[in-house]
């Protein structure tokens, strides 16, 4: 976020038809959510896709690119590095850290897929449980990122938006600004 | 979860084959966040299933009932109605009010599709916007029930499980209690 030190969200495989929409969650939920940057694999350019018009219609800033190694990706960030994984330590637990590190500079975010490979659990500076249950990578990702910026996030403001959704207590109420 | 009013979550629509791994999510986050029963279209037998054998696997109590009409169980539910839509209030602003209600009782989450009836908006008692982004139903679903249960969630334990997933640094370790 805006006078923040940057969070970076990084998917790291994606099967093209099986994972479009949940590739195209994480993206979402990473925009919405607080994050700066969200990195995908070359073959998800559909999510990229979305995720850049929902950002021209709602608002930015936040930017996505494709990259064709996003392990090396993960291999080269210079900051700290979270992989959230269900076999992690217990968020309510690392969390204090993980505050205290992105006060001091970068995060990335690395939301893993079937098949993790050990390299990325050992490069993680943090491997994060949101519980250590099997649920969804997007649940994982959208309680990390609200613990991470502690709430600030559902308070940021978005520039340039197209459409805007002004709360209502019933119905929908979207206006051009 | 135990010693708490009942949470109920509902999956209000579900499309074969093209939401069958969003509702499957959406089942599993209920699941490991806190709430004790899924309810889903009857349509939704495949993900019923998927949330039946991880709960046998990894532990309950929770229940997952399919029925036909998801929409007459929100009018009739006895208890207090949150419906999470992108178009509605802040969750930052009516949480406590969402508290202090499943102190008092029951709360069914109903979360909605592309198409929610109208008649929805108006039956719920609250309809909440985890942010007023365009993003997931899963991570709306995370957001919320965190901060339902204001973290005590993360600390739930599962009665009989097969296989416990032990909390580490880096790697995996699961054992069979």
């Amino acid at each position: 976020m805006q006078g923040e030190h940057e969070v970076v969200v990084c998917r790291l495989e994606h099967r093209p038809g099986r994972d479009d929409r949940m590739t195209t969650h994480v993206g979402l939920t990473a925009r919405a959510l607080g994050a700066d940057r969200l990195v995908l694999p070359d073959n998800a350019a559909q999510a990229e896709e979305t995720v850049v018009d929902i950002t021209a219609r709602f608002g930015g800033p936040f930017d996505v690119e494709c990259t064709e190694g996003t392990v090396g990706f993960v291999r080269n960030f210079e900051g700290t590095v979270v992989h959230l994984t269900m076999y992690g330590e217990r968020v309510q637990d690392v969390e204090d850290d993980v505050r205290a590190a992105h006060a001091d500079g970068p995060v990335l975010v690395v939301v893993g897929s079937e098949k993790v490979p050990f390299d990325v659990y050992e490069h993680a500076d943090f491997n994060v449980g949101v519980t250590n249950q099997p649920h969804s990578e997007v649940a994982g990702l959208a309680v990390f990122l609200d613990r991470l910026f502690d709430g600030r996030e559902l308070d940021r403001e978005w520039a340039d938006p197209e459409a805007v959704v002004l709360p209502q207590d019933t119905g929908k109420r979207v206006v051009d600004p």
